[in-house]
């Protein structure tokens, strides 16, 4: 399994990633599951990728030399050349429906399903920061400002934080913060997703990895991280109220006075009750 | 979907249910999961169910009737006679098989999964409390000491606070605290799990139903644990100290400055960076 997040703010990118790979409980690999594509100064590219290795591991050195057609007017295009991400995302969705022409037909006689889902977030010279989640038909959608993450992979444990925490504003230190909390709250809930991170954060129109690191167990941040959230989180659920059935002691009673009096049928329908 | 939470405590037993059911996303129902077997003084059972309403309201209406034959000597057994909550699960095993033998082919035929998952706990005077997780093929395991707690249905979102929190040893308000944390986090994060929630907790050697509640959108407790909890997350992840990518300024550097001086060849494979 694989967890990786994306993240589009005003501010950058923010770009997580685990590199747990396995086949079966008792095959257990690492694999880096991002890849970073770069002009500097011109443009910057960010790929992530879950589902089938051999898929994604394919995709990923194919999307480098991927062209679509333009016609006779034009070079083709390619993730080097193209003006838009929409256009790169374009030749990363070719990439994967190429991939599907290859190796589809003997991976469905084989029973196993094509799956790949990537996130493609970068910056191309002269247009905005964008974020894509390509799924494995090459189909695409974007990030926007009402959803500004994606994720990929164990996508559920990390999800309640990024969904409580992120929005476009959020600075992007924050927000890395906020990526490191979600993937070590997988981490502790599945054994499929493992260190080390990759992590890489990408500041508004610098068009170049600046800030990128792979963090494993001996790395003191995501050691605090992991230490600190868990003990906090304690904490603060220790410091809300128990619920209290007799409604007179607690500001907050679960059962009011007349609810915890009611006859059973009000809380329970009669046919729920078999006695 | 669904989300059920089961909770094998030294004080008792704690069940946490949902109520919402959804045949695709346009057509979204509630119905209750809990269900309670008791014969008070005697014999107190409670059922979570998730998966195929038809095939989980099937089981609760049959499980009541099922027998199995024991043979001339004795009587058959039965959820009333059971001395045993293992017998008592071999029945409701028994029961989900009966209901596979009568719907299972026509389900099949129509490309539906035969999809049952269930928590039964309980108390049989004579006997510890106990209790199973029941699977569509009738089998079942056991909640231990070293794991106290099931959940089905739409689990992942809400194992983080559980894995943090539960242990054997956790008081039973506090543990349904817990339970309905886990509820508030997978309520927020997906649409498919929906108020009201039916809580039931259980006191060791009480042999009935004392405290149970349906909570909706008006319970005030329940309302303080969603607004509480969220803002002190905030708050807690805002305590944390933010990554610093110079490895002076912070007690907790992401990078030690060696590391960030490192040939980028330390932290990105030469093949994982196409320039």
């Amino acid at each position: 399994m694989t967890y990786c997040i994306g993240i589009r703010l005003n501010a950058g990118l923010v770009f997580l990633s685990d590199s747990r790979t396995n086949a079966g409980i008792d095959q257990i690999s690492t694999f880096r599951k991002m890849m970073v594509y770069e002009q500097p100064g011109e443009r910057f590219m960010c790929l992530l990728s879950a589902g089938n290795l051999s898929i994604s591991q394919s995709v990923r050195e194919l999307l480098q030399l991927e062209k679509i057609d333009r016609g006779p007017q034009q070079e083709p295009l390619t993730i080097w050349n193209a003006e838009s991400m929409f256009d790169a995302a374009r030749v990363l969705g070719a990439t994967v429906r190429r991939v599907h022409e290859q190796d589809g037909p003997a991976l469905r006689a084989a029973g196993v399903d094509f799956n790949c889902t990537m996130i493609l977030g970068g910056q191309i010279k002269g247009e905005a920061m964008r974020m894509f989640l390509v799924y494995s038909a090459g189909n695409f959608i974007e990030a926007t400002r009402e959803t500004c993450f994606f994720q990929i992979g164990e996508s559920k444990y990390g999800k309640p934080i990024l969904d409580r925490v992120l929005t476009p504003a959020t600075p992007l230190d924050e927000a890395a913060k906020c990526a490191l909390v979600s993937m070590d709250s997988t981490l502790k809930s599945n054994l499929s997703v493992g260190l080390p991170l990759d992590l890489l954060v990408y500041r508004e129109d610098s068009f170049r990895t600046e800030q990128i690191v792979c963090l494993d167990e001996g790395n003191p941040y995501f050691q605090m991280i992991h230490s600190t959230w868990g003990q906090r989180l304690r904490e603060v659920f220790e410091g809300i109220a128990d619920p209290v059935w007799d409604g007179s002691a607690s500001a907050h009673p679960l059962l009011t006075h007349s609810e915890r009096h009611a006859p059973l049928g009000k809380i329970r329908r009669p046919e729920d009750r078999i006695v």
